[in-house]
């Protein structure tokens, strides 16, 4: 593991640096509310960074991690990951962000090196979920995203797009979380080191050689886009008015946050079946949720509008802009 | 499977009559709130009555299902259960309710018949997710199946509690998710019958012999035995006085019950994911829930005397009563 302890290091400094740039940007945009750290070690190795904000002005409820762990896998989950040998070290921020007002999007976003045996490699993404169709802001995400993407390779956008469109889908409720973004992993290892497992699972991984540094400064890239893709959109509704109403539908809607997390979530599923922190790991659970039976809305309402508005599509045209 | 399609659609409309008895029960206990019925039935086969009750004085959310299904299991999921054949029949009723009060507590009951290839057995239980410790409540929940047990079987109710603390646990919180009650499963199949997949499973399944006739007798007993185990104790807290903090609590406990059903429970993740009706599965999430950064309590408080109220013992003193 030894030659890739530097690249390591200096990678889980930058998601820390990262962290302290998004909060400062998440607290300007909010105005009141300040976020609050957790420091705290795992006990089979390692630790990370939680920063809460709770009760803001913008943000309800906003987690912003950063975590860098290491220790061993299991066999049965270190053999469907790349690299020989089942040591591992993880390192990456990840951020759920719950606005109280239905009229902004939550948003999750997330990059990360893992490290396995003999191998190394990154993932990340993030995804908008709103709760009102709005175009214009599926359209900035989209297109923050794309940039980002063909600043390192002309085809990642639309690759990255629908592994993203395919990973956030609620099959039991046929609908997609929410507007999709990004979604990539395994990012800087060989077609050898991926291996039959992952390629298996995972049509998307890709199969061509892209070097580490290609895919670090990618990743950088991803990190740094985030408030580029976010603010925006959050500044643009804020001022937005909303009713009774609106909160309800916001509520029913964050339901379906907490089944995706919940139910499908690999990142929630692994850390809360492996001893993670349960406060840093459910810190992406809203604030404040309902459920009831089988609501419906009236054809025409901007409810219902919301269904046809979260159908994986092609936000930014044809052509390329 | 011919020989056993008599009990089978008799054990169904059985199920049937519970679920009128327990809702009129229900109903008058509520006093202002009514059930309402949807029928629906499932594209591969079956169906059932889903009774919901929302907004009654009562009970913020109460659902009461009843269903009949029968089609074929995933050969993945069949070898794991006992009968050589993979075509299965369902029949049960299940029931969650969620009181407005934080001071009555949420429960849960099942009982189920399950015919696969050439077997078929019984199973079900209940158990009870106090928000605020009473003692009493405790008791008498326990007392009531501890003397349904007893008509059948002296060993079944230590059995059959030890199975329900064990399963109704959340691991990543290490807490039990209420003061447990009873839960059986396999019920009337064989040592034979039973097989070497379920046994390495589940040590508490039954390896003696139980004729079917006797774990369908018990089955019921348990099924009537709900409404003397959960009325008196909803009765007795309904005009207990409680003001915001209790229900701050009431909605951050609710965030347990929806991490167990949605992380653990059998019966909601294996509806999910083979197309179950969602609406009828999800009827057991609670109206409104709440998550926050880590919350705590002052020693002493009745919400931090809940963590070791909800330790499992022996609510009815080493000597049975």
């Amino acid at each position: 593991m030894a030659d890739y302890i530097e690249q390591f290091e200096s990678a889980a400094e930058w998601f820390r640096g990262l962290q302290e740039r998004i909060c400062a940007g998440l607290e300007t945009l909010d105005g009141d509310g300040r976020f609050e750290e957790d420091a705290w070690s795992r006990s089979d190795g390692g630790g990370g960074f939680t920063r809460v904000m709770e009760g803001g002005r913008v943000f309800e409820r906003a987690g912003v991690n950063v975590s860098n762990v290491h220790g061993d896998l299991e066999a049965a989950f270190g053999d469907q990951l790349p690299g020989h040998g089942n040591d591992f070290k993880a390192a990456g921020l990840s951020l759920v962000l719950h606005p109280r007002s239905p009229m902004i999007p939550t948003v999750h976003a997330n990059v990360r090196m893992i490290c396995k045996g003999d191998s190394y490699w990154f993932g990340g993404g993030m995804d908008l979920t709103p709760y009102y169709p709005y175009e214009d802001d599926a359209v900035h995400f989209h297109q923050v995203l794309k940039d980002a993407c063909d600043r390192h390779n002309p085809g990642w956008y639309a690759r990255f797009k629908q592994w993203c469109d395919e990973y956030f889908y609620l099959p039991h409720r046929g609908e997609a979380r929410g507007i999709g973004g990004l979604f990539f992993d395994y990012l800087g290892v060989s077609a050898d080191e991926l291996g039959a497992a992952v390629r298996g699972r995972s049509s998307h991984a890709l199969e061509q050689a892209v070097s580490k540094d290609e895919a670090w400064a990618f990743t950088q890239t991803i990190g740094d886009a985030f408030l580029d893709a976010y603010l925006p959109i959050a500044n643009r509704r804020k001022d937005e008015e909303y009713g009774e109403s609106e909160r309800r539908f916001q509520l029913l809607r964050r339901g379906r946050y907490v089944e995706f997390n919940l139910l499908f979530d690999r990142g929630t599923q692994f850390g809360l079946k492996t001893d993670g922190r349960v406060e840093s790991i459910l810190v992406s659970m809203p604030p404040l949720v309902s459920w009831t039976y089988s609501p419906t809305w009236d054809a025409g309402t901007r409810e219902a509008e919301l269904a046809s508005f979260l159908q994986p599509r092609d936000w930014l045209g044809q052509q390329s802009r």
